[in-house]
């Protein structure tokens, strides 16, 4: 954890699972923030909470402008565009994040409007099938990784231009603010998160929505022989469909990728099973190695039962700004390392 | 539950997960209860918790005949053949049942040896990652689906021959053992049941196995923000791989089926989100529903907190060899239900 005390207030727009449990943990953090939503009831319902906050965009647009906040975007992505139509309009200097679980279509709408110097991109891989304020909560971000975008500095250094200062400064509040709220900072460029994601989020909803079509295609009996195997496979098809269509229409290109590649394995596995002498070792090898793998590196994470949780990501702490910084954050890209700011 | 006693002692062939759970089970229900298993160790580590077993499988099996014993083959499939060699050897009259995950060859290896009349088929829904000895214990079965196969009864009516009393008195024992346990008997033919479990437990392997893989495929960087979607759809991937084949491979006609549905279901959807307006949502509409009836179905069986539990599978209470039970079997079946004796 840093020390350091993010250096302006924090203004949420949408108080949705995301939204509500950042202003919660942030409020429950004593730092600065207030914040907007979209429903009047859904606000009326935090401000009796005792938030700070309001159902009046503009309002909360022109006082984050006021007060030099960071504007948090955690709405939906099909709600992005007009909110930052909004912001150029009543905060037309404020530092910009967002929690959007797919990061390319974000950073064509910031693209679209010139604001990729106001702007780093974040996604908290932190989430249930539930959602809402009513879903939101304390401690949802314990120990998550957080995603943190940097494309912009890539592209300055690219060009050969110099980073701007205002950018590496939101840069490093945006990282003490996942900090704060007991996350991991994992810096990774858009499109390298977007690939990511589809492997490790979005082809899972997929595959579990198939897995309960067939599995209810099977009718009564399969249905009451369903146990763990079908439980746990199908546990994510409970997502509502418009988040779903959220997530994996929004991240098409990337999980066309990664279901292709499900789709070779799948099919060389049908071959072998409706061969003379069915076979699947190949692939239960090749699936309990990458398992294995995978448990081991998120194991000391999730299951330690030491009360001080270590986690298994490689920190690296770095200066914004200083000497080398930008190959660190490559690194710690390449590593799926968390960075801290010193 | 029945009140009706089991009419004989159970001799266990094979202590790992499956027949040790019901040799811990059996003994603590005071029924009679013997066994063996393949690994002098294993048998050894049973008889020092004070368990009645042995490594000796003729000696155990010559005990079975002496003493009328039903026969429970808790083996792997590829040991199945020559556990019954065994039976045919030296417990030429007992009655059989097992609990291996496919009936169809087991029933061919019955088949072979015309055991048909001595023999009825069972197959407990509960299990994990584990096996082994080490990993039995008490209260495994407690409310899972136990399915009881009746094929040779079905196959006697369609002679029009009579159903033999000493496979009527078999399958009533059977399934009182199954209550006894504190499962569900659920009666399914063999060809149906394999066509159930290819959907909704090895098709569930399938794709953990390749979310695993595809998961894995997308280097440190995804394993880093693989979270709970990834977790749950890969916690199959943990299986031996041994056990994976065991089951998927012995079972590949109907698991081809289930692969097939679920194929034409990913490769129209991988369509409908490589074009130009990229949609998910007939598939995450299609999945959410399927998944929402199946967890109404067995949420009373998982989820209830009141301290008497309610199945959620329908009973059916009947009389074996009773006027029209056959059909009630079948009804049974068609349901999903459980059946109790009287």
């Amino acid at each position: 954890m840093t020390n350091q005390l993010i250096s302006r207030p924090i203004c949420l727009i949408g108080l949705g699972l995301i939204g509500g449990s950042l202003l919660r943990d942030l409020s429950a953090a004593q730092h600065p923030v207030f914040g907007y939503n979209h429903s009047t009831s859904g606000a009326r319902t935090a401000a009796r909470e005792g938030f700070d906050v309001t159902d009046d965009l503009p309002a909360v647009l022109t006082r984050a402008e006021e007060e030099g906040a960071i504007i948090v975007i955690a709405v939906p992505m099909n709600a992005v565009g007009s909110v930052l139509d909004a912001v150029v309009q009543y905060a037309p200097t404020c530092g910009l994040t967002d929690v959007v679980s797919v990061k390319s279509p974000v950073y064509e709408e910031i693209r679209a409007r010139g604001l990729e110097g106001r702007y780093v991109g974040g996604h908290p891989m932190a989430g249930t099938a539930e959602s809402g304020w009513g879903a939101s909560h304390n401690g949802l971000f314990t120990r998550a990784a957080y995603v943190i975008t940097y494309d912009y500095a890539t592209e300055c250094f690219d060009a050969g231009l110099p980073v701007p200062k205002a950018w590496i400064s939101l840069f490093a509040d945006v990282v003490r603010m996942v900090n704060l709220v007991g996350a991991e900072a994992v810096p990774a460029r858009v499109a390298a998160h977007d690939a990511a994601v589809a492997r490790i989020s979005h082809l899972p909803h997929v595959l579990a929505e198939t897995l309960a079509v067939v599995g209810d295609n099977g009718g009564i009996l399969a249905q009451s022989l369903a146990a763990g195997s079908f439980r746990d496979g199908t546990r994510v098809a409970g997502t509502a469909p418009a988040l779903v269509q959220q997530m994996c229409g929004t991240n098409a290109p990337a999980l066309v990728t990664a279901l292709d590649e499900a789709l070779t394995i799948l099919t060389a596995a049908r071959e072998k099973l409706a061969s003379d002498e069915p076979d699947i070792t190949g692939l239960a090898e090749a699936g309990h190695r990458a398992r294995t793998r995978i448990a081991a590196r998120t194991g000391a994470r999730k299951e330690s039962v030491s009360p001080v949780k270590i986690s298994s990501r490689p920190v690296l702490r770095l200066h914004p700004g200083g000497d080398g910084w930008l190959g660190q954050l490559k690194q710690a890209e390449s590593l799926g390392g968390r960075i801290e700011i010193f």
